[in-house]
């Protein structure tokens, strides 16, 4: 693992979240690599991105190649391409954090809590990539909306992970973006994170909310 | 099911949060049944109630005499004596509705979460009770602290159940002791708030944090 994290692939960089993750550490000075299943689709969002904000250091490429160039890696495809794609990537990653945003989400029924077998979509990726890998989940409770805003985002995020010195790496790029990260735990705890997506979901719908989130309240021991 | 409850069975109502539970929902006016495994520990919690507020309706109770008394009924005994009280008070459960506050800690690792076989145990208790009971599940991200004490509480409550006039006369429980209830969908997503105790759980360890709970933000549509 890298002592310090210059440059970050986002495999999946051409979607909403990936898209907004990418906005937003560009912008906060780290080196990107927008990756995508080909590489025409990784550099045109790239050129979109640099389009907006001609200064930064963002470029396009296959999966595979933006995840072996770069020093830590995010995983934002959709959940049923999830396996598929770390399959693609795996000898990429080796020594490597990944974080994995993937939300266990099964259509049509998005707002319905629907485990997959291991109860989490990380614990999967960990044991498809063995302990070579560190796993970190996070930014499961984020609407894309608001990293392709520029507001604040009122919403926290939850950082699962078996070791904590990768969990607190993970915890300094969620706060680059300007959210709080949280130490929740062990990986399996990844759990917890993706269902709440779910709940978000089904809040947003019964309450007329657009983009809920999650913030942890309580006050530290006087 | 009752068109308006003014009689709430609290069972497990001896412990902590079943007992922060009890001095709310009696200072908010509702007639509380305590109910205990013998109708002494039933006794000594309410009269351990009343000595400090004398006005309140509260009595104590067997587990089954309680439940069948009331007009709605609530769980907070621990997970693994989950099934087995439910066994008990099966029959005083007809056509009501039950609040289950049950979170599937498995000592000693709560601070990971560890999905029960059907990922929820409010599931597993809709499926040992059957359709002529109504399971909501609540409540389980509320530090019973809080509840024991008199201060404003920042803490939300996710109200997952499978019928939303069920959800919404717990939502009005919910606000009667002063939190914010949240229409958080089908029973199925119980699972996201009983696995959020150990996050939440984790986040007090790693933080130095006295009862965390977590507060869902967003702002309605325009």
């Amino acid at each position: 693992m890298a002592d310090k994290i210059e440059s970050i692939a986002i495999l999946g960089g051409t979607g909403d979240l990936g898209g907004g993750l990418a906005r937003q550490w560009s912008r906060a000075g780290f080196k990107i690599l927008i990756g995508s299943r080909t590489l025409e689709k990784g550099q045109a969002a790239a050129a979109a991105l640099l389009a907006e904000f001609p200064d930064l250091n963002v470029t396009g490429h296959e999966n595979l190649d933006a995840a072996t160039q770069a020093d830590l890696v995010v995983l934002t495809v959709p959940f049923a391409h999830q396996l598929s794609t770390l399959e693609t990537v795996k000898q990429g990653l080796s020594g490597k954090i990944l974080i994995d945003v993937t939300v266990p989400l099964v259509p049509p029924k998005v707002g319905t809590v629907q485990l997959p077998e291991k109860g989490s979509a990380a614990v999967m990726a960990q044991e498809l990539l063995g302990a070579d890998v560190q796993v970190v989940s996070a930014f499961q409770n984020v609407g894309a909306v608001h990293l392709q805003e520029d507001h604040k985002i009122e919403c926290d995020v939850l950082v699962t992970g078996n070791k904590r010195a990768a969990r607190e790496i993970v915890i300094e790029l969620v706060e680059a973006v300007g959210l709080r990260g949280w130490h929740a735990g062990p990986l399996a705890n990844a759990a917890a994170a993706e269902a709440m997506t779910s709940v978000l979901i089904s809040i947003n719908r019964h309450h007329g909310i657009d983009g809920a989130g999650i913030v942890i309240s309580g006050e530290a021991k006087g």
